[in-house]
């Protein structure tokens, strides 16, 4: 354990060279700099040494237990809510995958242990109070028991004005990007069958690559011209927002989620930073 | 309360003409639909029922409590999380304002009440354990009482090995969209100070507005060329990270935040859907 927990954290839960251990008291604020010079070397037991003293400054509740919110690291859907106590943190930290504390069966569970739908840790997170941790991680697959992506798919004011058709029930929890995506592919879905009246705007692109296509090059050349007229930002912020719709129908024709495009976001940053990528790129 | 709480999400929190009631025991599933015939008009006092059934079917712990994890709408950022007993979540669905119960002063508090800064509720969900509940939100200004975008501005990793650098503290949990602007951000600033060596490719981007620009235009039709030549899918997820990074590198030098851009998207949605708007336009 006190090998594998260091390579949890993607890039910085590496131990240096000069194997420091200062987190002690000085964690809350940023006095740490101050400390290094009384750093120590060789830190096998230095770093389970670390992590206690990170367990030590949580503030567990009466029962032992914090709150642990496991979070897509790409989309930002939050795919569940347990607790923890300071074995399931310890076990995350050195497993990489969330692991919780079931306070009905009073033993730790790794999500996915049975399902084989873990999700992978990429980031740690806790709260000012201290109280309250984010596990930001990739999920293999859907993280509910239901087979639902998340555990939230039950919308409160379905519940107290149930929808008018069985197909728009079971909405699961999306920001704006994601409730978008799902509007467009929904329209998709509806291309199959029996249209009636005029298509929308949407269903029009989707059955119209050219139209599609010259949309997507029009609105990022219109997205260019604020930035050469210097038009204001209000500008800025709408012709963006027409680039990211449409481009999103084009993903939408070709069954690319915008998770992939930001999975692939995320591996570029990775390696060395997208700017330096790119540059090695741009030299040839 | 009566009154007010119908309006509490956006578009479905109304009652209908046929003041329908029929939560009861069907709200797990999708029996509702089969009681409508037995739906009862003249609502005010069913408004009331309906949300004390909703009430009741929370799975409340020990102490009365569930947990309540605040969500920004548009950026899906974690803003906060607390505890809600049924009178916390009675008021948030009334006043459209995160409301939450403190454990330690045993009493409601809205976020927001002393800081103005509250938490504007579009959507609720609530887990499959019935348990843990998302409010989906617009926060008027930062949540954390330390002036932070959000609580979680702890990184776990950072506690164990703290940064090289002052600069590098203090990381919010972002997902991977706003962890890209961030670092986009932080070349742009990086710009102000003396240079070393050659510049990245984003500082590059950000130095020329014309290559930007060029780079943009460029990236959305190789993106519209992977649907003309029907190339395959990782192509169209790569180029259409090429179009999100360059457009943002020009968001960056137009201080428009992503935020902004998708709160356009929303609002676009919540007047009569974005298609049946972009018809309107485009037939004049």
């Amino acid at each position: 354990m006190a090998v594998s927990y260091i390579h949890c954290v993607q890039y910085s839960w590496k131990v240096s060279s000069r194997g420091r251990v200062s987190v002690s008291s000085s964690v809350y604020g940023g006095n740490h700099l101050k400390n290094r010079s009384a750093c120590v070397v060789f830190a096998s037991n230095n770093k389970i040494d670390k992590v206690e003293t990170l367990l030590d400054s949580v503030k567990w509740d009466d029962k032992g237990l914090a709150v642990a919110i496991a979070q897509n690291v790409d989309t930002g859907a939050i795919l569940m809510q347990g607790f923890v106590n300071r074995d399931a943190v310890a076990k995350t930290i050195s497993s990489r995958k969330a692991t919780f504390y079931s306070r009905s069966r009073s033993t730790l569970w790794t999500k996915g242990e049975t399902s084989m739908n873990f999700i992978n840790i990429h980031d740690i997170f806790i709260d000012c109070d201290r109280d309250s941790i984010i596990y930001l991680g990739k999920p293999d697959g859907p993280t509910c028991h239901t087979g639902a992506e998340t555990c939230y798919y039950t919308r409160v004011s379905d519940l107290l004005e149930p929808p008018e058709t069985e197909t728009q029930g079971d909405k699961l929890a999306e920001t704006t990007l994601y409730s978008l995506e799902s509007t467009i592919s929904q329209r998709k879905a509806e291309l199959e069958l029996p249209q009636n009246g005029k298509p929308s705007w949407t269903k029009r692109l989707l059955l119209n690559s050219d139209l599609l296509c010259s949309k997507v090059r029009e609105e990022a050349d219109e997205l260019c011209r604020t930035l050469e007229e210097n038009e204001d930002k209000s500008r800025t912020a709408s012709e963006m927002a027409d680039v990211l719709y449409h481009a999103m129908v084009l993903l939408a024709l070709k069954d690319v989620k915008m998770e992939d495009v930001l999975q692939v976001l995320r591996k570029r940053f990775s390696q060395s930073g997208i700017e330096e990528k790119k540059i090695r790129v741009s030299q040839g």
